[in-house]
């Protein structure tokens, strides 16, 4: 039986392309270049600590990292403190318009919980923010291992006293979902089309068949019976 | 300056003994009578754990052995179902009168999560069931060390990107107090006299002067500026 929603929260929950390009430029920065060539060292960034390569470290700190080497390339500067303040764009992020109604009516029947990349901090800050209702922040930190690795769903999993097939993985990307179904996780795919702005090649649609499809989070909520 | 409040959970935020009395009296059980003797054998089980004597293990486990020694002493019998289904009262336990309320104006100035023993899932049931307002459920399990070890202190406030002194412990336990106190944590200190019942001979008072004494949390919310 169904027992637990887990989901992804960057560019499934919240739209981080947005609200980061909108900090950035408020700090006079060309906003979406900063969003994007940030958001581009993500992966490369998570595979030196899936590989081995680097020992486990917080998203918080990959993002500062990763934000000096995108000023470097736009050849823009801030200040050390003002890059701390940025960085922490990624806690302030807004969520889709459909996700915190969602969540409420999917909230009634199932327990909901964050099964993200972010850091326990991060996750923290931004529901509080923006009324996302999570009845539990897991996720890559408390498995200290980073999606797609199947330690970080799975941990999620016992953590919640739940097998896999109990919990429904909830992303709009379809290798998020792939990953989760490798471990025996249910699936549901909400695209969401516009992360990446209007040129998004990506994650447009489903890529299998996944065992829920939904338009947004008020359909996966009529879908799951809320 | 001050961010997060950590609870303890069990006699701080809920009345686990009425609540499981509650339950072992309907199953024609000696309700009060269970609920301390099974009670009794929670300490001696968590130092099997801290001294290294067993490996991790979660409190559901450690309830659901303990149930079987409680009712060999009370000359008992109980179906394995109904065992399992009674140890689950501890996923089921009530809050204190002031708690929800309490809880829901601090929540308003701070970040708020569990520091307890008690296992994720026992503590993401018993949130949903009795509406206590969690940010997060942090604690034993997430350090996979139990209290008053330090390791439980600190690695919830590393996850929640938290200094010690940026945290106030609250519980209802002096002990409790001083293990954070002892890992650089502000405390606060909230009786809860009934917790043991009528006959409750410690924690009636705070044993030092912790930073905050509060009589129960809609005190400590107004204590806290909430």
């Amino acid at each position: 039986m169904l027992k637990a929603l887990l989901f992804d929260v960057f560019g499934t929950c919240v739209d981080w392309r947005t609200s980061v390009a909108g900090e950035a430029a408020a700090l006079g920065l060309p906003g979406e270049a900063v969003a994007d060539a940030w958001r581009a060292r993500y992966q490369p960034q998570l595979e030196t600590v899936r590989s081995g390569e680097r020992e486990w470290v917080v998203l918080d700190i990959l993002h500062r990292e990763a934000l000096d080497d995108v000023l470097a390339e736009l050849g823009r500067d801030l200040a050390p403190e003002q890059r701390d303040e940025l960085t922490l764009a990624w806690h302030r992020l807004d969520p889709w318009p459909d996700a915190v109604a969602g969540l409420t009516r999917l909230r009634e029947r199932y327990v909901l919980a964050t099964l993200s990349n972010g850091n326990v901090a991060l996750l923290v800050d931004m529901a509080k923010r923006a009324g996302l209702p999570w009845d539990a922040i897991l996720g890559a930190e408390v498995a200290r291992h980073y999606k797609p690795q199947p330690e970080a769903y799975l941990t999620t999993a016992a953590l919640l006293g739940l097998a896999p097939d109990e919990c429904l993985m909830v992303a709009a990307h379809n290798g998020d979902l792939a990953a989760a179904s490798a471990q025996g996780f249910r699936t549901a795919f909400v695209p969401r089309p516009a992360e990446h702005g209007s040129s998004q090649s990506r994650d447009l649609k489903a890529e299998r068949d996944w065992d829920v499809i939904a338009a947004d989070f008020l359909d996966l909520a009529g879908k799951l019976g809320c």
